[in-house]
């Protein structure tokens, strides 16, 4: 799994592992136009904030490859109506506000023929997915420094290679340190509504032939106080100075980690950290009903039940024992220094 | 649904609403047997530890009634045989070996003609359900006096009527509530793996026109930490000096009550309560795989995946605000001087 790109610049066109499919089947899909990378990100045919970020950078790249504009001025024009559009599909991952945001800083600073500044947007969104990469490798060699022989590791959700260009956040620590040859074993929570744990994490681990036991999620407090787990890695959709937004049941189990004494580190590359913004200003995206009473297409609750369905929760920064990033491992109480 | 009986003795046999099969079909199901029964309780078709342990006290006396047995002697021989079984249907809850004991106690204790002892066990019996019936009334009355006009309470899995003889624990202070005149509507969390709280609860509380909103497990957290809910209220399996055994997923929402200020009730009868055992005494049942990998009849990981399925958690009873039984709310610290 570890060699894949989740998302690629692909002859011109922007290609995506469709996540919604799997594990029953691995299939691409390729976009040429920045709408549809705006609805495979709102339908989580790509998720995982770092993904999200380069997939919206590449639907920039696209919408710039489209434009029929003759000069700069016009083409920013098209790519300020793009970026709406594209920072309208997912109100969480901070990623994805970083990645249009950069694109279109890039292409507000380039001179030249409308071509060359084209380029240049195509060159910055492909830069970025490899930053993606090299970011993960690098949260991998500095997590993989916490692990121990023998540790089994609590994740949740999917912050794998699917939840990025490649390699993963939350799952980069582990490969790593199997790489260096030692014993590692994960417990993954399966992840309602939407199962990425089950469907995803899952997956990729046995594809690594990386042991992994999966559970349901409520079942991950008593997993950490049973002390069948002796790490907590996770990764995030947004970090602020207060908070940590990542995928919802992230903060219950940060609590049972708190309470248990077992480390709970969040690995996440520094785009996806906001330091400026308070917890107050965090969107929590609520998804549709559908996701909770349709369980694996089987309509479960009877009709008339009201359904509420954040996406993600929020984690007090004083839970985590540290951010893994690109640019080491950094105590809650350092970010602002390290990271700002 | 409040009107209901979950278990019965009827016409000489034991008759139960078949939980696996709501909330599409409702449906009883009569047994002859105590082996039945046995099997009816490890299969879930009955669930809830009050409801268990009178099932199990059911189940009893069934193996007394088609006992051949010509002496009291020997009907005893029988009847420990039958307990045996019943006990080995499922592990945790404390009601269930609470029920089976008080009916071997009054078979003991009975004089007269095998079929007069017979009678008495019966009649035993039924007097348990009759008792839980009542129980639950008064932890309805007790409970009722702890909710505001407009309180919000999260649930977790399914501790209503079906999860008793009728009224159920941690739903009965709701619906006394209610029937008080006060405005109350429910959280009630989905519950994997068999989702008792999305089939079950939603189902109970619909019928009787209580409002309800589903969140998955993993939500719990959030719905806490926004104030969305002012109480938690749940039920319990086995409760000893130190621990709630209820059903897995429990204790995080614990935890994430205590975080936030919001308190956490654990409503059961005096038949959950096993104040001589230490936590290290509970053993926590791990049910098959299959509950977690196949979701609503569908397989969801691809194979190879281990699974760890346990079907309890422990709560500290330093979590718990107060239990709620028939005998009064009971502070945490005066539990054994008031139940014991």
């Amino acid at each position: 799994m570890s060699s894949l790109r989740t998302v690629e610049w692909y002859r011109g066109r922007v290609r995506m592992i469709d996540q919604t499919k799997l594990p029953e089947r691995f299939v691409y899909v390729t976009y040429d136009n920045y709408r549809q990378v705006a609805k495979a990100i709102r339908e989580m045919v790509v998720r995982g904030a770092p993904a999200i970020g380069v997939a919206a950078g590449m639907g920039l790249a696209l919408a710039a490859c489209s434009s029929k504009a003759k000069n700069k001025d016009r083409l920013l024009v098209d790519l300020h109506a793009a970026a709406t559009i594209l920072r309208q599909s997912r109100p969480t991952a901070w990623n994805l506000f970083w990645g249009v945001d950069r694109v279109l800083r890039k292409a507000e600073a380039a001179n030249g023929a409308v071509s060359e500044i084209i380029s240049e947007i195509v060159r910055e969104a492909n830069l970025m997915a490899d930053e993606d990469v090299e970011a993960n490798r690098r949260i991998g060699e500095f997590g993989a420094d916490l692990i121990d022989d023998g540790d089994r590791i609590m994740t949740h959700c999917n912050a794998g290679t699917l939840a990025t260009v490649s390699y993963g956040t939350a799952l980069a620590p582990i490969r790593t340190a199997i790489h260096r040859g030692k014993k590692v074993s994960v417990i993954a929570t399966e992840t309602r509504p939407r199962l990425q744990g089950a469907k995803l994490t899952v997956y990729e681990l046995l594809s690594d032939k990386i042991p992994v036991t999966l559970i349901v999620d409520g079942a991950a407090g008593y997993t950490l106080k049973s002390h069948l787990v002796n790490k907590v890695i996770v990764g995030a959709d947004r970090i602020t100075a207060s908070v940590v937004a990542n995928k919802v049941g992230t903060y219950p189990i940060a609590l049972a980690a708190k309470a248990n004494g077992v480390p709970f580190y969040v690995a996440a590359p520094t785009s996806t950290f906001n330091l400026r913004n308070d917890s107050s200003e965090v969107k929590i995206e609520e998804r549709d009903a559908a996701e909770v009473v349709n369980v694996a297409g089987k309509r479960i609750p009877p009709k008339g039940v009201k359904v509420f369905n954040p996406a993600f929760d929020l984690t007090p920064v004083e839970l985590v024992t540290g951010f893994i990033t690109e640019k080491g491992v950094i105590d809650p109480s350092q970010m602002k220094m390290r990271l700002q």
